[in-house]
């Protein structure tokens, strides 16, 4: 029997585990190195953390496997190997920014960059008092909407929405991150899969990226 | 020779002045009242300013002159006189915050509020430090981003973009606000006008609204 590997995707605020059958997080302030004695393969975008886990014999940083010859210099490596899990996608991941990425034939086309839903709200709150609301996502794109928090909300979710049919003509659009189960009633034909950046470590760490 | 009227929209920064002739800013913050002796005709979104001039005799609200039946409940005053202005149009004010609204033989079909370029900005670097940037927006719509500042400007522009070109099937599309020469060049068939708030002011004024 194999024994399953451990990986870890550490972001700006959690840990997110996965041991070959679940997922979970783990919140990075105060996260106890001691709790794990196994090995574990990684990828980081939290520089402090990245720094503090170079020493540390059974933390393995899959950075140094990864060909970003296929990638721009600046991309997150939690994209990169979103993009390494897949041959033709659209890949939606819906955090604390919403990334869409497009690959096609193994390639990475390209992608931007968008608030996620939280910071959005912030944003509109940041700007003036009166656009503070909380998000109605049961509105109906296809109808202008009438109040402030539906016209919050609808320039929040449509223009995303809209700029995503114009790019989905690969085959499929995948949805990951926090934020993805809002996302999915607004995207015909997605599906969330929320351990694609793991799929992609794992094939980067079997050198099969 | 009739004595062209002087109207001001006041926002949370600044009193935007018309004079029939020209168009004018000045900083809300310690603008002083005893500069003007005319009668000025006023909409305000600026409740503290609001207040202070309902005791000015020659600064008359128009607040009192709308017919908001045709409008939502909170809408800002400043959007309800945009639409005031046109019969058959889209509506895109791009300021602090982007309010772009649908009006169809006279009548308002609803609208949304998107971020402001600015606030859009801001959004992004409180997200994270990697993702402050001043935004390219000499990109082109039709290639995907393969850096961060243009997936981040992008990500500003290209949805509301795709959210307009869907929205667009009224006669004219309309942009005004401070950052409209921004927004001109990506939107088809659309022209600027700086003045239209003032030309629903007019409307409402005159009572032809």
């Amino acid at each position: 029997m194999t024994q399953s590997r451990l990986f870890c995707d550490i972001g700006n605020t959690h840990f997110y585990f996965y041991d070959g059958e679940k997922s979970y997080k783990v919140k990075a302030e105060g996260f106890d190195l001691s709790s794990i004695t196994s090995d574990v393969y990684y990828i980081s975008v939290n520089d402090f953390w990245e720094r503090k886990l170079a020493d540390e014999k059974n933390w393995i940083n899959l950075r140094a496997m990864v060909d970003f010859s296929k990638y721009y210099g600046s991309m997150g490596i939690d994209r990169i190997a979103c993009c390494e899990a897949v041959e033709d996608a659209l890949i939606i991941d819906a955090g604390s920014a919403i990334t869409v990425d497009k690959v096609k034939n193994g390639e990475h086309l390209g992608g931007y960059i968008y608030p996620g839903f939280n910071a959005m709200a912030k944003c509109f709150k940041d700007i003036s008092p009166r656009l503070e609301v909380s998000f109605n996502f049961d509105i109906d794109l296809a109808t202008m909407p009438k109040n402030t928090r539906d016209a919050l909300s609808f320039g929040a979710m449509s223009p995303l929405v809209s700029q995503i049919r114009e790019d989905s003509d690969t085959k499929a659009v995948i949805i990951t991150g926090g934020d993805a189960e809002i996302l999915l009633p607004f995207i015909p034909h997605a599906v969330i899969d929320h351990e694609l950046v793991f799929k992609g470590m794992k094939k980067i760490l079997e050198g099969k990226a």
